[in-house]
């Protein structure tokens, strides 16, 4: 499982960036009518209909921060890469359309490594239906480093929705379920623990876990969710993809928007593969749903007359609601006591390091 | 000269990404009625006018292979890494517009450190009139690596210029003067070197070589000549920044126009200093011109009764003219030979890495 055993492999200054750009890139698809002109050039070239707006955001994943090439195999890495990004371009209640590419590698990656990682990369472009449009590949002293911007169109008729508009009594919206990456994380990580300790040690059984590990490894940008949102004509008043956990999440909507939050600790929707997770290693749900992060679900508020519009939505759930009070962060355990939440999510800087 | 005498520096753990990311932007300010919503949401919002076209490039800087902080100050390095990306939406005959900045580096770096590399960035956009809308902060286990995304703006009257439109009998035009940054770099390297060797060594006098190590430390992207371009009607066959030298870039519009080319050594733009530094370290100028790279200046096309309205062009040198036979790729010497032009160029994929 965490061993590559591939044995004829090219090193990259076989080829010079050039060669290996093409390489990379060669079997990538235009698939968007904005696209006019993609790799190959100074610069691409897009064209909008009239009036659209270009929306664009930016990721950076470092080796030994956001992954770990033990467990995570390259062609999830860039399928992930992908999504991650193209989440914060849902999250802007927009469509992506197309991304950039860069990587800073050594030289103990070979092209057929890299390959992989391309290969993740279209198959999540196509899935999405959006172009890859350039990039930049070079060489690094020790890790791998992927920086990918998104870009997406947001037409005349929508609204670009930022974290900053819940207003008091609108509901708090989540898609999917939370908390299941960062549990088959924890699962990726026993493995690999009891990997190094017994090399030899016969492949464990994952099944019972693939739905978090999937989670994990293959996360999905809610693309699904902004078309159904238009179809409903729901323009959510604030929205946030969830990438360092919910908690962290909402205290970015609660500064920006001004405002204080109720959850529901019930409502909270949680996979019964991560609650048996959290049982296995003796740890919350809650938590894990609350602060585990790399969800790539969306968070978002609705004025409450919209209440009926979005439940014709599938896979969301409406986990409380917005209060005036901009002190009030609570949540509302199932045992029907209040506890203050506190940003526990994911922090990239840490003592520690 | 290669001392931080910077005494009491704030860890980045101080902060946490966000208070980080506040610190690191709080200064910058608006300045393209484009902008319609910058740094702080899921995604950074753009509105260019009807039909415009949206023109995007991304490179990643990696220290230790790209830069030395060992003479390359952080706020030089900021600015320089604008320069460097915005030169290519120049290169696509477009204006650039915003910029997107996301930086990895590990706790070696102070707040106060990259509180220099923003200042950097800020002085490059305030004098590009760009802005800074977005971008990721993030740790690493090494050295510090810069992805920056560049967006340009192309209106419909103009027309994006490829490497693919030279056509025979065209003039093959430079902007500025050729391989100064790599003398600069080179008098860096040697100083460097002394002082590695000798740290109670006297300061050395750099005044004769300022013009050089100038152009490496704070090349300017050549916005002002698409301007120029603009105002005399004049729209290039092709284009591309000089970033890998001379030749490299000649051998992508030979290869992408499918055409060859004929220069001239006695017409190559070379600053009387570049001469200088090249006879005091033994080498050629020439050669310094071709090969050395990161002058960031313009090469392009025209046709060849566009003579008269470049000629109008400050800082314009024709250096020779594009032929039919796709395999000449020749410079006729100062003394009236012909010697071929291998791609010689920098090469960021090398085997003794």
């Amino acid at each position: 499982m965490f061993e590559d055993k591939n044995t004829s492999l090219t090193p990259l200054t076989d080829l010079g960036e050039f060669g290996l750009i093409k390489t990379l890139t060669q079997q990538f698809k235009v698939n968007q009518s904005s696209t006019r002109l993609g790799i190959g050039d100074d610069a691409a070239v897009l064209q909008f209909g009239s009036d659209a707006r270009t929306v664009i955001s930016t990721d950076m994943l470092v080796e030994g921060i956001h992954f770990d090439l033990g467990f995570m195999p390259m062609k999830h890495l860039g399928y992930k890469s992908v999504m991650v990004n193209v989440s914060d371009i849902c999250a802007m209640n927009a469509i992506p359309t197309q991304i950039t590419v860069s990587i800073a590698c050594s030289n103990r990656f070979s092209l057929e490594a890299l390959k992989e990682l391309y290969e993740g990369i279209d198959i999540a472009c196509s899935a999405l239906g959006i172009d890859l449009i350039g990039g930049d590949t070079t060489s690094s002293l020790s890790g791998l480093v992927i920086s990918i911007t998104a870009i997406g169109s947001l037409d005349k008729d929508s609204a670009p929705v930022t974290r900053q508009g819940a207003k008091p009594t609108d509901l708090i919206c989540v898609t999917g379920d939370l908390g299941a990456a960062y549990a088959g994380l924890q699962i990726l990580l026993r493995e690999q623990a009891i990997f190094k300790e017994n090399p030899e040690a016969p492949n464990p059984d994952l099944t019972p876990y693939e739905y978090a590990i999937g989670k994990q490894l293959r996360p999905e940008a809610r693309v699904d969710i902004i078309n159904q949102l238009a179809a409903q004509g729901v323009i959510p008043t604030s929205m946030i993809d969830i990438s360092d956990g919910l908690s962290s999440e909402l205290e970015h909507i609660h500064q920006q928007s001004k405002v204080g939050y109720k959850i529901f600790e019930h409502k909270l929707p949680i996979d019964p593969v991560t609650i048996s997770i959290s049982n296995e290693l003796n740890t919350n749900a809650t938590v894990m749903a609350l602060n585990g992060g790399e969800d790539y679900q969306l968070l978002f508020t609705i004025p409450l007359d919209q209440h009926e519009l979005v439940k014709n939505i599938n896979g969301v759930s409406i986990i409380g609601h917005i209060v005036a009070e901009i002190d009030t962060k609570v949540m509302i355990t199932s045992q029907e006591t209040e506890i203050p939440i506190k940003r526990d999510g994911w922090q990239v800087f840490t003592k520690d390091e």
